[in-house]
């Protein structure tokens, strides 16, 4: 529990943190991975199995450390994002959101965590990858929506993250662009008043397993954050989501060294 | 066994009811959190694993005093209820409801409680959240609905809980609200006789997971229940259910040092 | 293997029968729990952990003993039942059948069984409840087929068990009382030709978990049974069961010192 | 591997092929068990636990020992088949295939032989069992199509075994006779080009599981098989499975001692 | 993790690969199997229990060095290739391919490799067989496409796989043979533009198991191998699968000797 944190523990963080230092370098290149289109996101939530709590403090430590390097170690090629499940989903206690610009460089990095000291206690691994692309049906919308699109959402931290897995229905995809296109802007429209409270994200998974698309959000406003799934209820294109969550992964966006933090104790 | 109990156990007891005083502080809290709208409700379903019952009583008398901390720490920020399932439902052993004004702060328990000695020894977790919210349908109801909704349910202990979660469909969403209205005036209508002896609450789940609605109920006539159900099946409204239940939780509404006893046998 | 019962189990078994005797008080309840409305029958299936079997046979005779302890102690309050499921059934190895006048009664009887030393060895329970009531559809009828419907079925051992779970789909209960019933009837008359051979009990179970109806059946014909099953499959209203069986129970009719006796070899 | 038996496995399958001699006795009970009707066939199909591997090939060997010797003690009563599924199914290891003229046999095997040595290895039982009956349809086919249902299969071993269970819509059970007839002629016309080289036989599930059907196929001719069932997806009658396989079980016959063989491997 | 291999495993390899050298005598073979009809794929896709990463590096490179060995004695008969799943698809760890003129040889294959010191780590198997054919549809369309359909793939290695296994709805197969030809025409329209960097393979799966095709993908552009699923998911055939993937499998083309590098770190 948070009140038995050890002197160790604290001081094996000043030293994971101090790791995170040396590897600001690769600090410029996470920024285009994050905002260009081309760029493969895959996201990887695991459960720890029941050994890693039974084990001495100091092991779990040891092994933090080792994850700590191993994600380092992979900083140059990929940005790595870590969020904290346990607790808000049932589907796993931790998630990874990997970037990078060939999936076999994701591949590496995971096989790298899995094959740890770290890794052996993470089971139940659920992965899915989708590639960001410029925007499909935006081209073709109205200029003022266009222009509000463009405001970016209020700075700061967001706490919560919500990913949420899609698959459309046959029927989507038969339909003439421009009837899709029509959707995609009511769809649009409902989402805008959200747009200041609610960061988003956009993956297409099609081909790539067994998903179409891979939403990503942050807010700080999950009230605001049940509107906006309201508002996209009640459009036309939500009645062609085959899939819409199942699962819907809800946790808190942390740092690195805040799950290390955490999985110490 | 009931008649095994040993004298140990009842002194634990006694400490860990003694614990319990303690925290009479938060009570107020408590009545804002289960009353007003605007509130996170969190519901974690867990299982004991087979090396629970394997340990010496004295273990586990131990790790249920750390159970007993881990809730009381808490109890400031959250409003915590504990209800077993074991033998009414095969979903689960226990269960937690949690009340808070933000998730982050009911994640922090969960954390807390599993990552704790008692903890360890929960498996299978199932969680779901759910947002309460000032009625959505009522203000546009008749007046004398009104009137009999403001009714209270009869005193006393409710020994039974039942929690349903409910996914609507895709045709619900994009009715019109008037449409919608009516039909949840019927359903209003169907469930009334039941208010008396049947306490309901209603968590708003939209987006937080895979679930639109979370229901709770309290009752001590489960077969006024059955009534209850089988009337609620029969609206229109009832149609636009893609989920009701599975699983629906069945258990028995205890106090913590209820469950602490039954464990500690 | 039957032929390497020890002369110890012999003896076991004699003691266990010996404790058998002296719950002879409790038998007028069970005739009433049995027959009357307003009974919750609860079905709980278990399989028996790979743990078991590895235990040395003493060991698990002195397992057998104190479950013989926990069903004569509950005898009081509950009617209990217990079924043979391996080898025709791959759902679970033992299946237990309780009636009681509260299910918190049951609820104790399993927290009972679940927590003794032979319980530790339970594993995937599935529970179900349901409420024994008056016939809902057969006053409706007419008078030969209520006079058909009394004849009571054969006398004597059945020692084959059925359990079909049943869910109704939304169009069921929705439709008017007297389409019900005239569906009721069909279903009624084509069950009739087989009363005499199957012994049938109906539960409600809308609200107590995710079905309806619990379907109990004991027979010394199968093939009468599956002639039975294909005649109900033809009425109009099974086309409005969601679920029916998904798991069907097969096993046999045993007694616990029967039971007690299989498990201890 | 293959190479790899030692002369001690050699041995000990003499030794278990000696035994085998023995139970000579009750081969002419066998072929009424598999060709008449009135008859339960019983499939079970098990995967070994990751402990059968693990094991000093001298121990496998003494289980297998007492594999043989239950299997042996049954065939008075039981008609026992097996056959390997690993490698062709991911379902199961291997599966046995029972008739009997009363299940409560078929019970008694395998609780002897989940209750033995080698059965505590034996895990994911899958269990489902049928009837056999006289042909329900062909009565009224023509004559021409009678007499070629009546060529019998090619002679020889056929090394490939597939099971198929199925399970039929509501609407064709509320189909008048005449019109299954009908579809069950265009089948069965569509099955006979392949009687020469796949044997096939049926069993009748309903109401002893959750399966209509249980088809079962023997063929030394894959591409065959293949196109056979491509024929009989085609005809109408297929459009009323509303289950077909889930799962197609798809293994190799094999006799209990060539079992016995690759498992001491 | 990759820059902790040690000279051990570089050794290691250089003895593997060494062995690799004497199975060049099969390679003709193999090109037959991998371009000719009448040949049966096996998928067998399998994860990596926990004891796996525990064990000694030296322990793993012996039970590695086994597994090359049980690959090399079955490459006479057998066309073996295998792929790196883990980190790009949750469903397992590595899979294998087999192309043999008799299912039983493969067989054979997966019993010695499940039955070897490395197979004992192996968990959750899935396997799932196919037979290749002379092209259905093919013959039937206009010249122009045929020649196109000539045209080979790039040369070169292309890195990535994907396995997408695929069921057709009952209707599919009760259509017209030209109705599913010209579906099949518009499909194989759609698919055409990506010939050059996507190499394929159908397997016909029907009755082999619960799909009726099997399609292997290589290729080096996942993003063309999106725009190419996203293509074949807008023609009318693509509205007649029941099941498209649930798994479809992604990983990397790989050596066995490379798999084994990654698996002795």
């Amino acid at each position: 529990m948070r009140f038995s944190i050890s002197l160790l523990v604290r001081c094996a963080v000043l030293v994971l943190v101090g790791l995170g230092m040396v590897s600001a370098v690769a600090a410029a290149d996470r920024d285009k991975l994050l905002s260009e289109p081309g760029v493969y996101g895959t996201f990887a939530a695991f459960s720890l199995d029941a050994g890693w709590a039974k084990q001495d403090q100091v092991v779990r430590i040891a092994q933090l450390t080792v994850l700590k390097g191993v994600v380092e170690q992979h900083r140059e090629k990929l940005a790595i994002d870590v969020y904290l499940l346990r607790g808000l989903s049932d589907h796993a206690d931790v998630l990874f959101r990997m970037h990078a610009t060939e999936l076999r460089d994701t591949q590496q990095f995971l096989l790298d965590l899995q094959g740890s000291l770290f890794g052996q206690h993470l089971t139940d691994s659920t992965v899915f990858s989708g590639l960001t692309k410029k925007a499909n049906y935006v081209p073709g919308m109205p200029d003022n929506l266009k222009a509000e699109l463009k405001i970016p959402s209020e700075p700061g931290l967001m706490p919560y993250v919500i990913v949420i897995p899609i698959r459309k229905d046959a029927d989507w995809w038969s339909l003439p662009q421009e009837q899709r296109a029509a959707m995609m802007q009511e769809h649009t429209e409902a989402a805008l008043p959200y747009s200041k409270t609610i960061k988003r994200k956009l993956y297409h998974a099609t081909g790539l397993g067994d998903l179409d698309f891979i939403t990503y959000f942050e807010t700080s406003r999950l009230d605001d954050f049940q509107s906006l799934i309201l508002g996209l209820e009640k459009v036309k294109e939500f009645r062609h989501n085959r899939r819409f969550g199942h699962p819907t992964l809800l946790g808190t966006v942390t740092s690195l060294d805040e799950i290390i933090e955490v999985l110490a104790q």
